[in-house]
């Protein structure tokens, strides 16, 4: 049996395995971690809406009836294209088929050491992270008494006006201005200063201009003050340093939250060092038309990790319906090549972008077809709750939207992990 | 006003803040966590079942209506009765009244070094550390390929045959019999072996015993071996020395859960060093009818770190319905004293137990009237969603519960935390 590894249990490569369901192959679907993760939401988890469980499948479950799929559990280190072998900690396997989707990771442009200070958002736990900062400020703020210290605490840096770095902005601002209004006797939550800076011309870079100045005044209607051409320069315990065009402001901040940079996974590196794959400037991987590496058509890469150029086109964007479409094109390639078959080459089908700006407000460039406000959001609502890949995820994440909506409440705001510490 | 302190969000301590609504005095709640834990349903999350947000409250969410009360997030650290202050990390606060009720933590009988092998259940980090080491042992047998290690990896021990270790044994079995039934293509999860360990001739011992040995027959019925007079006298990395009446053994095994001991909270010795209380040997603060201090009558204790012998009576056992009752006693005291009035002591209603014994089972003793099997278990989840505080977990968990029931799933089995390692 023709023996299919998949390293990446992520849109890209769930798809890919669900997709080739009824090919003669034996598919191992490799992850570290025992669940697909719905990236998307992960910011209302980090906001203390949702539960980690309410975006995240079982693997395992996902994939139980599928008679040719095996998942395992396992970080792997290293592909060992020579030997077709996949490596991880205490063992490897062998492949005839490697697809890799191992996507991406935050990155702070060389600063490693900010980090600590500003965690980004990519797994449960940076999710989970972020939520005890948040709720946690407001409880030291609560505490203090010199108000230079209150306002510290009460000021929120978003560095990254990317749509993570907006929806962000967004529920943070709901969370000040409405969530908490009762809970606090010392402080007014509404008094929470929520900055947005982009080091760009404009916030949502990849939507047209007239949605990116629309959400910019939505996020300003907020309170939250947007700065753009921002760059922070320096982070510090307490302090942000900012380079606006030429001039130089240091605020005073507990709490900065990083949603800007991401960096492709370090398979892509793995491959590049034994010249089996070229990167581009992103530490992508350069792929061919039907996603397999030049000289190697066994190896195929998908989803962020993969640098695609269309004939004639722009680099297809890092986002969930493009990992999407890939596996499901590649589980088609892997059919066609085992009955000697060929196929039309891969076109990305664009539905178009959508992004949340603040609660029950949001931006959709649905191919030339812009949309600002409740109905973009309905759109959105829609879209993202028929993706949740299992059922019952479905029906929770729409109790706990619906209660949201309607009480504005926010029932997953634990502060856990390390205990509060003032 | 009349400065009014509270140490502790749990069943004890909120339930007196919320009782106290109506009285001229200012209420400071004091917790080192910012949420109320459901505590009786700690064991589902700890098995995947339901999400920690679901039986955890924000504080200052229940709280946030209430104008006379406040809440601290700050861990207390000591009380100085002498200058009626209450001590915590960075600051202190004075109080006219102060009611203790930090409850318990588990402990090992001397064998701290326990605590890295198996876990106990009292904290939220708790329950997903278990969750963890569950399913990750599931994932670590489907990749050995050594039968003896397999066999280890499928090995679950429970120390502890109280309410906690028969609800974990139960759960266990359900998992392995049918949760994961087609997850796996190497084992056979349902090969797991469960052993519920008790010290005592029987589990459930503060129960009848025609209760006692109904339980047994349904965990023996789910395949667990329910082994009594078994003590654990040594716990290693992958082994478990018991020794049984007088003969002993050693079991291999990967995952031992801890369901054993409570110890007082330290505050308890904290009141008794400066010779304030008065502890009993299991470290809990002995009141009086009214359940103040001798010598101290502004100090509560109530909960489980309080000791409470009715007239004529046995102590009163450390449970939810014990604390809660207390807190809404202790808030007419209160009450009381404002106006100079004085009270009927305290009597407790006993409105029965229940333990939950596997699927859809329970054994329940309703003041001499015994129930066992479904109706129990109808009778604990009525009792127990009326008991839920926030409208919205009770939907959530309703949801989950429904789910869970018709299709035997786990939405929660999330591996988090410390990733998965083989």
């Amino acid at each position: 049996m023709h023996r299919l590894v998949i390293i990446g249990g992520g849109f890209g490569g769930l798809y890919a395995a669900q997709s080739m369901k009824n090919l003669p192959v034996q598919i191992t679907l490799i992850d570290r971690r025992n669940f697909h993760l719905f990236q998307p939401l992960l910011y209302q988890v980090a906001t203390g809406w949702l539960s980690p469980a309410n975006i995240a499948s079982t693997l395992r479950a996902v994939l139980r009836h599928q008679k040719n799929a095996q998942v395992l559990l396992a970080e792997v280190t290293d592909i060992d294209a020579e030997r077709r072998k996949v490596i991880f900690a205490g063992g490897e396997l062998g492949y005839d088929t490697l697809i890799v989707a191992t996507g991406s990771s935050h990155h702070y442009f060389g600063h490693h050491d900010w980090e600590k200070f500003a965690p980004g958002l990519k797994t449960i736990e940076d999710a989970t992270e972020m939520r005890r900062r948040i709720f946690s400020a407001f409880e030291s703020a609560e505490r203090e008494t010199d108000p230079t210290k209150i306002r510290a605490w009460l000021t929120f840096i978003i560095v990254g006006g990317g749509p993570t770095g907006v929806e962000l902005a967004g529920a943070l601002a709901d969370i000040a201005n409405k969530t908490l209004t009762y809970d606090f006797r010392s402080i007014d939550p509404a008094d929470a200063q929520i900055l947005l800076l982009e080091a760009s011309d404009r916030i949502l870079s990849t939507y047209p201009e007239d949605l990116s100045s629309k959400a910019q005044s939505f996020l300003n209607n907020l309170g939250i003050s947007v700065q753009t051409r921002s760059a922070v320069t320096e982070l510090r315990a307490g302090e942000v340093a900012v380079k606006r065009d030429e001039t130089y402001e240091t605020i005073p901040c507990q709490t900065v939250l990083w949603a800007a940079g991401v960096r492709a996974s370090h398979l892509g590196a793995a491959l590049a060092r034994c010249g089996v794959a070229t990167l581009d400037r992103g530490g992508k991987v350069i792929v061919q038309n039907d996603f397999s590496i030049a000289n190697h058509p066994e190896i195929f890469v998908i989803g962020d990790l993969a640098s695609y150029t269309p004939r004639g086109g722009k680099p297809l964007p890092g986002i969930a319906p493009v990992a999407q479409q890939a596996g499901r094109y590649v589980a088609k390639v892997v059919g066609a090549r085992l009955t000697g078959k060929t196929l039309p080459r891969f076109t990305y089908r664009d539905r178009g972008s959508m992004a949340i700006v603040g609660r029950a407000t949001a931006i959709a460039d649905l191919g030339g077809f812009h949309l600002a406000g409740f109905t973009a959001w309905l759109a959105w609502l829609f879209v993202h709750l028929m993706q949740l890949v299992e059922f019952e995820n479905r029906v929770l994440v729409l109790v706990q939207w619906g209660w949201f909506y309607f009480r504005r409440s926010r029932a997953a705001r634990l502060i856990t992990g390390d205990r509060f510490e003032s």
